[in-house]
């Protein structure tokens, strides 16, 4: 039998929480559909600090390496803050995407019904918002060399951006196939009135756009978006953009759609693999409580179902799930409006697997 | 007499409009204060590309080098927009900022009464959100060093990103000096689990904000800071940030007022010397058709007499004259609800003069 192989990391705070009702999700698939999930857990973030003295161990990275693709819950938290550098939950967290070579990151950002009234956008204005960022995610300031030096004017601190042709072509590339079965709307934003590597990254983005002659491209300033996400949401399809202007626009879009306690996202690389993790943190200061809202993390199993299983039915299931217990009126504390009616992380998660 | 020098640069677009009437909210001021202005008009951006070969010529940097103060409309448009490195506009503006020096830009962000209704965030979420973006202005990525290079990738471009403590000191200090004068508390955006110019960049400010014991600081990631400014608004004061992060954030910041058409900044050096423009653009779309308004440019010759010159009366004076024509209902095109009763440049700003 074909047997899927699971990397799960809990991480740190809601993490292990979350993930284990993903996990339910899983092990319901396996009865449904018949197919079967083998499932390693592996430390990481603020824990693997704590219990083996880095943030991501040899161990993990080789079984992310020899899994098909990777459950992540969450990582960080203030008791790792003030860490030094290689001893720091974000550090495990570049270092797991370079290694995998995961240089796209998808991150969906559109309304659940059930949360319209969440956002602090007018909903008349956030209406038909349902848009992609696609971020580029091992290239950039992000790791570029990095040093400190003497100079008159006292220390000088120094990061260094780059971006090659090829770490543009292959992001653009796959920007343009996620716009094709879409919208067919791609907008590619950089500070090309500014930054050389914006420059490079225009010109090679114009040049794969010449094999995408049915997608329409528009070039945005990364200020100018910021603003039209704001006044124009839903007219957005799919955004492209370098690491640092992801890492800004895509946390600015999902707070937009009110929806990003219940988002999902991807981190992929060239094959089929992909590490899938919900967008929301780790919430240090609700952990333990079994309050949590593990829909975002299950969103986050379909996501590897399409992507990287390509598991289309046993997807629609989960989705289907999800909303049908929203529609039927079940909240956890995040998403309450009422919150003496909340529900914690295990009800929600077992009405999701009844659901299925 | 004091007579204070007042290099004019008109630009592009609908600049010359704005700015025109803005110099007769100078001659207002001269009639009813007895103070005397000088102006002197030079050639920036587009135009002076057309005229001179260049975004900033020789004689306009003489020109305001000589004033105590600049008033700029704005530049660029689509028409120089393909233009090499050398002949574009966005070159003549960080040209001018770093020739003058002026390492700080401040662009305070409000609710105008009347435009309560235009913002995309919901009323209840927007009430009382009045902040002030200090942006630094001559250091970061905008300015550091610039290439390409062949390598096995193909060509790759090169950004660098670099700080040094001074830079980052004095940009503090007035940061701080400014939340002193207003709600004493100030947020620092930076990405210190990422960049080290961030981590130099939060060093610096809690050093000097032992300086400030009465100021409250906190330190937020700049993609934290991108998603609380459209979940919490109005708990933000002060905000200070590098370069690049302060030109996204100071247009989120300013679109989600939804005032953004009335928005006046400021450019600011060691001493009182300023460059003073509307927040808004060149608006190539709807230049000469005399339907701009001047209200931003108008209140930017408002703040330059408050931060240059020291003329608080007269400052509250064209203040209050803009408060009182908005509240008697006139209004310009892009912010009348009905636009069959909109006014046109000219009429606002004889409106304005005359309530002086
Ligand atoms: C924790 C941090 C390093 C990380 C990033 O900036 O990439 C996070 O903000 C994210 O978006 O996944
Ligand atoms: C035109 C451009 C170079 C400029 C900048 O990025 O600084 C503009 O966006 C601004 O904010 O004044």
């Amino acid at each position: 039998a074909d047997v899927k192989k699971i990397a799960v990391i809990a991480g740190d705070g809601i993490g292990p929480e979350v993930v284990a009702e993903a996990e339910k999700v899983l092990k319901r698939t396996e009865e449904l559909f018949g197919y079967q999930f083998e499932t390693e857990h592996a430390l990481f973030g603020g824990i693997a600090i704590d219990e083996k003295g880095t943030p991501l161990p040899e161990e993990t990275l080789k079984v992310c390496q020899s899994a098909d693709a990777v459950l992540l819950g969450a990582v960080g938290g203030p008791k790792w803050d003030n860490n030094s550098k290689e001893l720091r939950p974000e550090t495990g967290l570049l270092g797991i995407r370079k290694a995998l070579g995961l240089f796209s990151n998808i991150r969906p950002a559109f309304i659940f019904d059930c949360l319209k009234e969440a956002s602090t956008l007018k909903p008349e204005v956030l209406e038909g918002t349902d848009l992609i960022v696609v971020r580029e995610l091992t290239g950039g300031i992000y790791f570029g060399e990095k040093f400190r030096r003497e100079t008159a004017n006292g220390q000088e601190a120094v990061d260094t951006c780059a971006y090659s042709e090829h770490e543009i072509e292959r992001i653009a590339r796959q920007a343009f196939d996620i716009a094709r079965t879409r919208r067919k709307k791609l907008a590619s934003v950089d500070k090309a009135n500014v930054l050389e590597t914006s420059r490079l990254w225009r010109e090679v983005v114009i040049r794969v756009s010449a094999d995408y002659p049915d997608v329409e491209l528009e070039h945005v300033l990364v200020d100018n978006c910021a603003m039209q996400l704001l006044r124009r949401p839903s007219s957005f399809d799919v955004i492209v953009t370098e690491n640092m202007f992801g890492d800004i626009l895509s946390d600015e879009a999902a707070m937009l759609t009110g929806s990003i306690g219940m988002l999902a996202s991807a981190s992929l690389g060239e094959g089929a693999f992909g590490l899938y993790e919900p967008v929301h943190g780790s919430a240090p200061d609700i952990a333990g409580q079994g309050i949590s809202n593990p829909i975002a993390t299950i969103l986050s199993v379909a996501l590897m179902f399409r992507l990287t299983f390509g598991y289309h039915e046993a997807a629609d299931s989960i989705e289907r799930a999800v909303k049908e217990v929203l529609d039927a009126g079940h909240r956890t504390g995040d998403i309450a409006v009422d919150k003496s009616t909340a529900i914690g992380t295990l009800a929600m998660g077992q009405l999701i697997v009844d659901a299925m």
